[in-house]
Formats: structure tokens, C-alpha cells, sequence
């Protein structure tokens, strides 16, 4: 826990000094003030974070972490557990949404099993690190122990800043779990005690009797663990999930070495969720991507206050949103460096 | 108006077998079904479109249509009408955020002078096609006759029809017209009945006395000319502008040629709707980009039944948010070619 306490520790807002002139320099180029809404947004967050004017992307990665929830056998899903393993193999060979979305982006897709149920061979491209064979089954206990929770956390942490020290300078997070709408659901829940039929949503494609049934499952999860909700830990350990934990440490690792992520749909918001109640300060290193179908990741963006820019009704996770967002982070980055000034192009102010 | 009808007469839906063959497929890929949403109605779109499973994207080109409008003079804008033209020559020296996000997105930019009111050099880049020096005051009389009206739809049926003889297979509306947005405003209010209150807005950031200037305007050239809302050209001619009529031409052109357009913001949507007043089957070949922030957007997707991707508070246009859709419409054709299927993969359905 001090190690992680050291990370969060380390956690500085980005500077202020830096924003205030990418502003400046924003509000002298050839078009109405603040006429490019996100995308200057974005080029002012990042000058923060990066201490320049002229901030760039350098190199892209997407950290997709893998585990299984003990829930999904109680039937919380449309496909069965074996699935995420499945879809594991799929990665590493390349088919998956994420893998094709990421080859047009020209982003790295990082794998990692944190804790999938089902045997997985050694695989070049796959970082073993599973903690446990898919978290317990949530609705009878909690899903894990608050020391594997900081393993997995702290197991992001290091995969994040492994990517960095490789190159990286912008991440986005994806993950793949059969059951990872219900932990994220419960995480959402726990931590800001919204009303579960509003936000229980059809996951990878459940019929109304299956979301009932899921909506059941989370009520007793929280019912008979009683997560704090002033104890993201103990939200996360007792009703989260292994790749969610994972997540959370990327978010939190990027935070602290000043690297900005692009957060993806429903699971990564729930990660969100739980590193910014880590650490308040982390949010300013977070991008919201897409606006996805789940029904509650309108409150989890309310929650953490992120607007995202992408409308495409998907509801795929892996990062395919994350990675769809790389392309308006260049291009705020391409705006603010190569646009004219009024001066320049001699153009005439409002 | 005979060549004009020929064009709208030529345009025909989409192939309904390959946008079932490309459903198909999408249905076997390693995904839930529908889980990538919007790029999966694209794919679907653009096979049929194409005619193949496998759509691609060769050459990508942005049109961008300038002219000036005779009620910017009583004041109906916060920048002075000059700028139209001073913005043209920004576009040709490539200083524009249209510039730097087409060089980002791999786009050609197309600048036309439809009917800008000041001078401009002869310069290399720029199509020199005025009609007018800008429209007429339209809150004293109509803004341009029914003939001129005629003409710059046939000078956007030609541009985008040369663009395509010289590749490109995916266009892109955009423009630049100091008071366009009251123009826009106009055709919106003409061709629905919307409230001007609900619909008119800031544009490049009046302030609310000068919104409230303009919605009477608006209100005073809407009773003056009368435009009949059953037909398009009334209204484009009596309350519209000259790159608005373009842009209509460049969207029935690339239709006429089976060419997917994607629309820009607010005015570009004001050409959509005209577009596709004159023929509905013009619809089958846009796409939305973005949610402009000007409040009668809203009310104009609603009117095409379309829904933008981005969500970005953008309300620049020049065709910024249409080029920065290019980046998703080209994932939607890497998803449907590149994606494993379920068996290829050996992952288990639902």
C-alpha cells in the first residue's frame, strides 16, 4: 500500500501557466474564440500537461486488460465465461475490433491477462499476470481481497509506465471480462447511489428477463457486501473486477509520469471512477472518448464530469472507442500548431 | 432547370442486396451484434452505395463553397463581411483549421468563390465561379432569384462531379460566408415552421442583443419574401445564400454519381436539407458529422433524420467537423474487411 500511496502521492495538476498560453495562442488564430469547442479543450490540457505551447503525440498505446467475474456464471451475460479467453487469442492473432481500429490509428495494443478463468497457452504479445482465476462470485461474497485489488492496481500501474518508458505519450484503456457491465454497475452504484433500474443496462445483448436477472444479482451483491462508498478500495475489491482494478492503475500510473488517456466506454469509466476517487487530480490527465449504449455511462460521466466527444452507439469495449478518439487528439495537437493567426493571414478580429 | 432535373431524376437508392450482404457479415464478426453501432451503418451504407461487402475509400475531398450575404451589412455577425474573402485567401495559403485538418485527415481542399461581395486575386487553387457579388439584403427583398439560385446548384453538381471523375470517392461540404448562419436559420424556420427563438443563435459570438437583431431579421424576411416551404428552390433563392445552393449541388451531384457525401455543421445541413427537399433519395448518400453547438442544429438533424458522431461544441464549419468524420468512416470499411469472424476465430456466440 505505500508504494501505491507513493503513486498517488505523486500526482500534480498539470500547469496552469502552460494552459493559460495555449489559450492565448488559441484565441489569435483565424477563427471565432473558442469556435472549435473539444478540440481546444484538448490542446489546452494537454500544453498543461506536456509544459508546452506546441504539445505533440509522439506514440499511442492501448493497455487492454482480461479477467473473468465470478458472477457471470450466474448468468449475467449473453455469451458464456469461456469467451474472454477466446477473445484473448483473438487479440494476440490480431481479428478483434480493437486490433483493427488500433492498426488504423497506429497504436500499440498491449495484452494482459490481470485474471481470466479459463487456460490460456503462452502466447508472444500476451503479458501474463493473472492474480486469480476470475474474481469469486460477488452475489456470495466479495470478489476479491482488498490486497489482490492493490496488486492488480498496481500491476496497471507498472504496465502503464512500462509503455511510457518505451515511448508512449498518450494511452487509452480497453479491457475485455463476460460480466464486466454488472461490476461495473455495482462500482457505480456503491460509489454515487443511483437507482440500479436505471442504469442496469443489456450488456453484450441481454433480454429483458436477463437484465431483471442482473439487476437482482447487483442488488444482493450490494446488499450482502455493503461497499463504502468513501473507500474506492473497498467499492473495488468487494464489487469490482480484476481488469477494472488493472485499469484504475493505468489511469493512475499515466497520471503521475504526466502522460494523458483516453478513456473508453462503460468498464473503463467504472476505472475512472474508482482512480479519481483515488485521487481527485487524476482526472485531469483523462480524455472521455465515446458516449456509449450502456444506459448508465451518462451518470458515470456525469460522476467524474467528462463530456465524451465520440456519439456511435457502440458498446463494444476492448478500447475501440479510446482508440477511435486518438485521431481528435492530433488533431487538436495539428490545430494549434499549423493553424494562421489573424495577424499572419492578415484576417480581420470580431 | 431541364439538366437540373436529369440530375435529380439520375439519382437512385442504394443497393438494398449489398447492404443486406454487408449486414451479413458484420453479424458474423468477433462482436456482439449492432456493437459497433454507428460503423456498422456505415458499412452497411457504404456497400450498398458501392456495391461490395468490402467498401473502400480511395481519394477524399472537402468542398468548400465561399460567398457573401447582403444582410451581414445590417449587422448580423460579429465579424465584418471582408472576412469572407480574407478567409479565402487563408484557405488557399493553407492557414486555415480546414487546411490543417484536411493535410491531418488526407483530404483535398477544394475552394470555390460561389459569390463572395469583395475582390480577390487570380491564385492558384481557386475556382473563380461568382454568380453575384453576395446575395442581396433578403430582409428587403429576396437574396437572390430563382435562376441564380439554379445556377450555383449546377456549379456544386459540377465541382463535385469533377472531383469525382478525378477520384475522389468520399466527399465533404464546407464554407465560408460571413451571415450564413442567418441564412441558415432562415431555411430551417422556411422549411419546418420551427419557433426563430428555439433555432436562432450566437453564430461566430453575437452577443444577445445581436442575437435578438437577427431573429428579427430573420422574422422580417421570412414575412417579406413569403418562401413556400413545398418548394426548395422558393426558399433557397428568397432566404438562402449562393454557397448554400452550391453545397445542395454537391450533394445531388455526388449522389447522382453514387458518391457518399459526408455534411458539415449548420449551414452545410441548411444545403442537406434543400438537398434533400428537392430529391429524398439524396439522404441515402450522407452521412452526419458533428453536432454543431448553434441551437437549431438540433432541429436540422432532426429534420434530415440524421445523427452526427461528433460531439465536439464545434461551430467553426469551413467543413472542419465533416473532415474529422473522414477518420471514422474509413474505420467502419477497415471493420468489415479486416475483422475476424466468429469461426474464423473460434470464439463462441451468444
Amino acid at each position: 500500500m505505500n508504494e501505491l500511496q507513493k503513486v498517488l502521492d505523486g500526482i500534480a495538476a498539470p500547469s496552469a501557466e502552460w494552459e493559460r498560453k495555449a489559450q492565448e495562442r488559441l484565441d489569435q488564430l483565424t477563427k471565432p474564440p473558442g469556435s472549435l469547442g473539444v478540440l481546444e479543450d484538448i490542446a489546452v490540457q494537454l500544453a498543461g500537461i506536456q509544459g508546452t505551447v506546441f504539445p505533440e503525440i509522439k506514440q499511442k498505446s492501448v493497455l487492454v486488460m482480461a479477467a473473468d467475474h465470478g458472477i457471470a456464471r450466474a448468468g449475467v451475460s449473453a455469451f458464456p465465461q469461456e469467451v474472454t479467453g477466446q477473445m484473448v487469442l483473438n487479440f494476440l492473432n490480431g481479428g478483434a475490433a480493437i486490433n483493427v481500429l488500433s492498426r488504423q490509428a497506429g497504436a500499440r495494443v498491449v495484452i494482459c491477462d490481470v485474471g481470466v478463468a479459463s487456460d490460456l497457452p503462452d502466447m508472444e504479445g500476451l503479458s501474463q499476470c493473472r492474480i486469480r482465476n476470475g474474481t469469486a462470485n460477488m452475489a456470495e461474497g466479495p470478489a476479491m481481497s482488498r490486497e489482490e485489488a492493490i496488486v492488480a492496481i498496481k500491476l496497471g500501474i507498472g504496465l502503464a509506465q512500462a509503455e511510457i518508458d518505451s515511448g508512449a505519450n498518450l494511452l487509452a484503456t480497453g479491457e475485455m471480462g463476460i460480466g464486466n457491465t454488472t461490476a461495473s454497475t455495482a462500482i457505480l452504484a456503491a460509489c454515487t447511489g443511483c437507482d440500479l433500474a436505471e442504469i442496469t443496462g443489456r450488456g453484450t445483448g441481454l433480454d429483458d428477463s436477463g437484465v431483471n436477472r442482473k439487476l437482482e444479482l447487483i442488488r444482493q451483491s450490494l446488499q450482502l457486501n455493503k461497499p463504502n462508498p468513501d473507500d474506492p478500495l473497498d467499492v473495488l475489491s468487494k464489487v469490482g473486477g480484476l481488469e477494472i482494478a488493472a485499469l484504475a492503475g493505468v489511469i493512475l500510473g499515466a497520471s503521475q509520469r504526466q502522460v494523458p488517456v483516453v478513456i473508453d466506454g462503460y468498464i473503463s469509466s467504472a476505472a475512472a471512477l474508482i482512480a479519481n476517487r483515488m485521487q481527485p487530480l487524476s482526472l485531469r490527465y483523462m480524455m472521455a472518448s465515446h458516449q456509449s449504449q450502456e444506459p448508465g455511462h451518462v451518470k458515470m460521466m456525469a460522476a467524474l464530469g467528462l463530456k465524451p466527444m465520440l456519439q456511435l452507439n457502440m458498446r463494444l469495449g476492448e478500447g475501440t472507442g479510446a482508440v477511435l478518439a486518438f485521431n481528435l487528439v492530433e488533431a487538436a495537437t495539428a490545430i494549434i500548431k499549423e493553424m494562421a493567426t489573424f495577424d499572419e493571414a492578415g484576417v480581420s478580429g470580431s
